[in-house]
């Protein structure tokens, strides 16, 4: 199989590359190394040092028989991103080239519109792409399990029945999305599917849990490390906790903690795409996926790694943070993941392990954290005026 | 009230400009042009002859007591937006200044990628704006009725109660659009959904019928006519029938014509607007208003046009032309439309003796008609590969 990475530096698209590469497949990525500069935006950098694309590539070539190939590029542009379909014409291709971060789409006028024209332009140049050089190819793309916000009701997977004045019908599950990021997941959620229905294009949209980990079964040296981030805006829950963890930050809680949310490890996120990518949507189908392991409270998570950490000789705090975001602190939340499932996914990780494994890869790595510590703190208010001046950000 | 019109210069703004500067308001507008642009792209322009824009301000200043200012300028550039924003401080935002039309949203990639462009950043800048400078307006959008697609169950206004699963949610009405412009709209929405909980801003959001006649009130003389256009981009249903009409030119009715949709003539356009205007939503609402009077299916438009212009001595032929568009051509199809009827609207004028109106009118400018004919014919298609070269459009 031809696999197309669409963000192949990032935490995912790597460890997915390293993945694919190891199941035999051939592998093209691109990358516009956006994740690179918006984190060193923040005052921070990746805890697990980085090789710079040339080596990654250099060492991938002589391991895996030269089965990889790599464009330097932005999808906005539409010039490139026929360019690279129509040369490479793949059979799979995995979306990840967006703007990630919700907290980065939060900062001022000129994040969030970057963040929602950078990635509704490039993945609709990706869906005119695909209809002129690969109408036949599967398109997995990156979505979040945030698009659907914590409606109070049971979270189906992309489509429900539901009944209106004596008739019924099979409609879109409700989006009610909490930052302009997710946002525009939702708005590239609804332009896939009209895509699909339009050109009769093949697409998995994946509503996705917050992933965490530091290792997948292809990452065993150093030298092929993924990126993992720390700071406000790129690092995600259960990451930041460890980083913090190894350094005596206090956990940064937000809020009562009680926010739930589905969480996966890296290792079953690039497993569940790979499964994807062998049983492909039908021509013409717009599927939706709801991809997490296990659901849990931040305040659990707070609680594991204070446990975890303890037990290695940290002293581990948690501090109750004021929240900066909009959203419930306290609620229903009760999501389906059936489809992944009935493909044959089981979880390959154990939260508890894998903290453990993230605490000791950080803790070689604890200078690296301490150096850029000041990234950790919370200016990028949701609702208030937010002026620049607090964050220091350089132009 | 201080009411800014976003769009000043189309078919709608610039009649709600006059129907507002009449009722005694003070009335900002913006506009780009890009209308007379784009209209000039597909070989047209519109069948009632417009002055330039100056000369309409020196007009409406000599009229109305100097009440109206005018900026010319692009939404999509945020300090541009920013500025008329701070210098007006408007109670009442009136937005109608994105890329109208369906069928042009559907030519290729650049145009699908400009619609959505335009669209979606230029509205993000005015969410922007009116945070920063006036958060106390009340932001009337233009959406469409198009958002919600035709699905088989009746049609709320903006939100419905469903029970799934044995809890009950109210959640918001599903979005099916069927054409790139229609999902940018849906965008549109889902942004402004968002703006309004967040930085508690008010807004209207108007799911809007077909707009369809050549007068209001106001429009008494032919120097006030607002434009009129025929093409296959920008005409829509019944003004396109009767530019046809007018010049023996078979009224092309797409597939079997049994597609419902809902009406309303321009000026109940405008008078609904206004009335919004008067009412507005709360701070920190979104309100959701189905604004049309009557639903047609696009048969009984032809018919009626064919009858009325037969009385007339037009000989009125009907086409059944090959449809361009992917939708349902017989489908269930109820809308609600009670806020505005509870705020008081009551339907000013009838579809037939509008149509008798719009006939007397471009009968006079026939010769304007029959110049661009060309630009009637259907060559945008919703599904094929669709080549620049068919429409022969300038660069």
């Amino acid at each position: 199989m031809k696999v197309l990475i669409l963000g192949i530096d990032g935490y995912i698209g790597w460890s997915l590359a390293l993945h694919q590469l190891n199941l035999g497949n051939e592998v093209c990525g691109i990358d516009n190394f956006s994740r690179r500069k918006s984190v060193e935006e923040m005052n921070s950098w990746s805890a697990l040092p980085l090789l710079p694309m040339k080596k990654r590539l250099d060492k991938l070539k002589s391991d895996f028989d030269g089965r990889i190939s790599f464009y330097e590029g932005d999808l906005t542009n539409s010039d490139f991103c026929n360019d690279v379909f129509q040369k490479f014409q793949p059979d799979g291709v995995v979306h990840l080239a967006e703007q990630p971060s919700a907290p980065y789409s939060m900062i001022d006028q000129k994040h969030t519109v970057y963040t929602q024209q950078n990635n509704v332009i490039g993945n609709l140049n990706v869906i005119f792409a695909m209809r002129e050089h690969s109408p036949q190819a599967h398109l997995v793309k990156l979505g979040t399990m945030g698009e659907y916000g914590t409606p109070d009701l049971d979270i189906a997977e992309g489509f429900f029945e539901i009944e209106f004045r004596g008739k019924k019908a099979t409609i879109p599950y409700p989006r009610l999305a909490g930052s302009w990021y997710h946002w525009s997941k939702v708005h590239d959620s609804n332009n896939i599917m009209f895509a699909c229905k339009l050109y009769n294009l093949r697409s998995t949209d994946i509503m996705q849990g917050v992933v965490y980990g530091t290792r997948t079964d292809e990452i065993s040296d150093d030298s092929y490390f993924t990126r993992f981030d720390f700071d406000e805006a790129f690092g995600t829950a259960i990451n930041r906790f460890c980083a913090q963890a190894v350094i005596g930050y206090p956990l940064t809680k937000y809020g009562i903690g009680k926010q739930m949310r589905g969480y996966l490890a890296l290792n079953d996120s690039i497993k569940c795409i790979s499964l994807l990518l062998e049983n492909p949507a039908d021509k013409g189908q717009y599927r939706v996926v709801n991809q997490f392991d296990e659901q849990y409270s931040i305040s659990n998570l707070a609680d594991r790694v204070q446990k975890i950490g303890n037990k290695k000789g940290l002293d581990v705090e948690i501090n109750n943070v004021e929240n900066p975001r909009v959203e419930m602190e306290e609620h229903y939340y009760k999501a389906d993941s059936k489809i992944l499932r009935n493909l044959g996914f089981k979880a390959t990780r154990n939260i508890d392990e894998e903290i453990e494994i993230m605490l000791d890869d950080l803790l070689r790595f604890k200078d690296r954290i301490i150096e850029k510590k000041d990234a950790i703190r919370q200016v990028i208010k949701w609702d208030d005026k937010r002026a620049s001046k607090p964050l220091n950000l350089p132009k």
